[in-house]
């Protein structure tokens, strides 16, 4: 059975790559990060999740002391706007090389493990602006794969798949429903409190995909 | 004054690098990683270069629990045996993804504090047949940086230096004693003794190289 390294955050858009990675076939090995974030919610639900899809997790614990932006940095206040259209300039949500030190250690794993897949559920229609979840990013990764490893010498590939990155929030809903994505499970919002905040970039976009899939959000219904 | 993260792991080929980049200028932070080496004295060995360059040193722990190679797992015996040339293939040392990982992990430092380089002691030629100490794969980063963050994406260039990418094992300890480098605080044995083990690659590599630059190292003298 074909092996993958899943990225899991424990929201939506990864949780419903993991489901539709197994569907196609693989054997899932799901990977998360305890990277110093506002709250632990997300670990809790990546490990829900994970469970769920019978996929194992490994949470790894990453110490990056020079990050200060606002994910990580309690004092700092996150962006509270009403989204009237999708941000064009980066928020200050952005944690600098994020996406590229996640994939890296995804790599490491794939290829220690015999892994011909490493997927990300990035999303860069209905994104957040960050720019390390866009198609060209993805594109040099394939590169670099071929170039630094010695999986990529020997002419294997490992192939990094961002299967959401072209679809909208409301198709994702839609994706997940046919796929069965415990909803109930998945954790969106910035904030760590018993209920989304609602008010935070990422609850905006989740609701804006359920309402327009004119799907009921469990976490809020 | 410019800033540049230096990868340091206390070895003869980053302690050359990092004070080559003090001598272009740069205010340098080091960076090293404890990722379960077989012994901690190649950080003891960082942490004292990086004193004696008055570079701060940060050391960042990094798990990674997937890694059974030779330089991890204890319990795999290191390669022994004269090295009559440089391989051609690829060690058993080999760390998948290792300088993949180190290298994001120092991008998100160095974007995040603003610097505008980042050093890394490679060396394709006097090599042990690592694929991520290439200049291709190097040339890939540069892609990489440019798509995939913030600074990239505003024009503002991160560069990764590699400035003995091409260099002979020779022409490092020339360079090294023209720089002042302190050969006696540099570490590059594969093993953790009280003096260097002289049959590992790394040994043999760095024999070859005072040897051919007729310089006396301090570790054997």
């Amino acid at each position: 059975m074909k092996k993958a390294v899943v990225l899991l955050s424990g929201g939506l858009d990864s949780s419903t790559t993991l489901y539709l990675a197994k569907k196609k076939g693989y054997k899932c090995l799901a990977l998360t990060f305890d990277y110093g974030q506002r709250h632990k919610k997300e670990i809790e639900a990546a490990r829900e999740i994970s469970r769920q899809a019978a996929s194992p997790l490994k949470v790894i614990p990453l110490n990056l002391p020079w990050a200060k932006d606002a994910i990580i940095d309690k004092r700092k206040m996150l962006p509270k706007r009403r989204l009237k259209k999708i941000p064009q300039h980066i928020p200050s949500t952005y944690v600098s090389g994020r996406n590229t030190i996640f994939l890296s250690l995804a790599l490491s794993y794939a290829e220690s493990i015999g892994a011909r897949a490493i997927f990300i559920g990035a999303n860069a229609l209905d994104w957040s602006g960050y720019p390390d979840c866009t198609p060209d990013y993805f594109k040099v990764w394939t590169k670099l794969i071929k170039e630094g490893t010695k999986a990529g010498r020997q002419g294997k590939k490992i192939e990094i798949k961002a299967p959401l990155v072209d679809k909208t929030k409301k198709e994702i809903v839609e994706l997940g429903k046919k796929l069965n994505v415990p909803f109930s499970l998945t954790w969106s919002c910035y904030t760590g409190g018993k209920f989304p905040c609602g008010w935070c970039d990422a609850c905006q976009l989740r609701a804006k995909g359920f309402k327009e899939a004119a799907v009921a959000d469990p976490l809020i219904a």
